[in-house]
């Protein structure tokens, strides 16, 4: 029998935060691409945070059901789909669709869509509403759904759909690999996935955090350096070392010049932390000594999502989670905003 | 006989702007390998005003003799040179020497080493000053002596040498080539020949310009395209269009969103203009959309140098310059301050 509702943890309003409840809703249609997924797990993300509490605004669905790392078996396929069957388990992101018609769709970056799908709080292009992960059900376009490799637990994929894939598209675009320096500012869920994969990919790694409060859990995730950046002058005999920094913390108050000078010639500096208020005072004569960029990333292409996957399968990659039941959304959004987690937390599927 | 003094345009202080007057000084010892160039002619830079007219601070050297876009004959050669004999027609730019020992120094980017020696107002490693071209004779390291091939007329080749690889070591580091889109924001010294040497590697050329008014000599020099950004919609249509942008004007009021905007995924806007009060306003959410990165860069390396010397020769690159006898010193830098120069003052020599 067609599938036509599903039940998730919704909120209708950010004035409800963190209060997820129980709803029953109407899925989007299945299209012709479009998958349906038994949702097994979802991390929980950042953006979850972000967005439920209002600070991105109002919502522009009429409730909210988050959740944007999704680990799940498909249940149903459209008539176009032929990637996937029934049975299969599979992962969803942080972008479910994509218009297909632009350049960067055209090209390998889907990811680039000029008018993405994400994965909730979001209208697929004839106007019905996509909801998360936190919930029993989710649908996403074939070019959005990413095969599970076996050897890889659900619960351990499922954070790498959007906080994995979000460094690893940016490390490997950037050459990361054996005898290449990487640097990562900050280690919350994100950077201690640059740690992981950095490491994976053969890279040295050296974590700069603003103490050395998580100095052991850093050298324990894989890194080979440590540096605090409290001290002013942490960046003195580092310079030249780095061929690629990515910079997960969302300050703007970070240091940005004292990382422009650790860059190596022509290598690049990565936000992906996304600090609202701005970069505070980039010169380009702090660009010029080194031909350092500064530059952002988002997401990774279908490739790059399936050669994390089995990298991580291959090597036996480990993240940090902490797993809890989808009943506890409330509680896993406020480890969020109060940053305890470490670094990640997978809810798994509890609905009847 | 062994030369020991030169005789050059100077100034011996910024009070004195914009005032040079002719002057006889001993010139830095010829080491290994240092090489003595009879100056036959050198191109004015905007770099010669800001030095001379004290917005770079304090005169480091006890006079100036600014000129770093000399063309000029071997007349001695230090005694572990091996490239250059006496006779041979060179060019030296606006670095001179290099520490040898730093790493940008043992790879192929000389042109970052971390304690450069410049084409005037500097001091060598033993405290010898060394003064620019607006004179007889320069001293230069031999690693920053560059051949000019025959069929480049000298005056064509000097302002290659800062303004012309300035623009030309981004543009090869990118992949400039045909298939390849270029933007190239602001059309002075250096806009020029970014439309040139674009062009000549092959790609479509589009110029951005405040107004209309050298839209004219934009596509006389090559661009295909010219667009005005005085009109807020500029950007509009061409999102995602370009491989590449060089950023040639200095303002810090660019719409250096908009520029960013027009890049394809994955891409560089790199500035070479120098605006000195930093960028305002940089969002990784305005990079993060298409991946964009914001570059720098400085002149560049020696073989890249031989590569734009010899693609000029080749491809019978003609800048637009203005030529003028060395004694005009003080006429060419007051067109400089006053951004009367289409597009580039070439001096030659004059002095007896």
């Amino acid at each position: 029998m067609a599938i036509t509702h599903a039940k998730g943890y919704a909120i209708d309003s950010p004035k409800d935060y963190p209060n997820f409840y129980l709803k029953e809703y109407e899925l989007e249609p299945l299209a012709d691409d479009r998958i349906t997924v038994a949702v097994e797990c979802c991390g929980v993300c950042g953006s979850d945070h972000h967005t439920v509490c209002g600070e991105w605004g109002p919502f522009a669905t009429k409730f909210v059901v988050t959740g944007h790392e999704v680990v799940g078996k498909v249940v149903e396929v459209g008539d176009k789909v032929t990637e996937f069957k029934v049975g299969d388990r599979v992962g969803v992101g942080a972008q479910v669709g994509s218009c297909g018609e632009c350049k960067p769709c055209k090209g390998p970056n889907e990811n680039y869509c000029v008018q993405p799908v994400h994965g909730y709080n979001t209208h697929w292009y004839d106007g019905s509403e996509h909801h998360g992960g936190y919930s029993t059900h989710v649908r996403s376009s074939e070019r959005f759904t990413f095969l599970i490799p076996e050897a890889l637990e659900s619960t351990r994929a499922a954070s790498m759909l959007c906080a994995g894939i979000t460094v690893f598209a940016p490390l490997v675009r950037n050459g990361t690999g054996p005898g290449k320096k990487v640097g990562v500012v900050g280690l919350g869920g994100l950077g201690h996935y640059a740690v992981l994969f950095g490491t994976a990919l053969g890279a040295e790694v050296t974590v700069f955090s603003r103490t050395d409060d998580k100095k052991q859990d850093a050298l324990a995730m894989g890194a080979k350096n440590f540096i605090a950046t409290a001290d002013p002058n942490f960046a003195k005999g580092h310079e030249l070392e780095f061929d690629l920094i990515i910079v997960t913390a969302s300050s703007n108050k970070l240091p940005i010049n004292d990382f422009l000078s650790l860059l190596d010639i022509d290598k690049k500096l990565v936000f992906v932390g996304m600090p609202e208020e701005g970069l505070a005072n980039i010169t380009s004569q702090a660009l010029s000594g080194n031909a350092a960029s500064l530059s952002s990333s988002h997401l990774g292409n279908k490739g790059e999502v399936q050669q994390m996957l089995q990298l991580a399968a291959d090597k036996n990659v480990q993240p940090w989670i902490e797993v809890l039941p989808m009943k506890d959304a409330t509680k896993a959004i406020k480890a969020v905003e109060n940053s305890t987690v470490r670094y990640r937390t997978v809810l798994t599927q509890d609905i009847q």
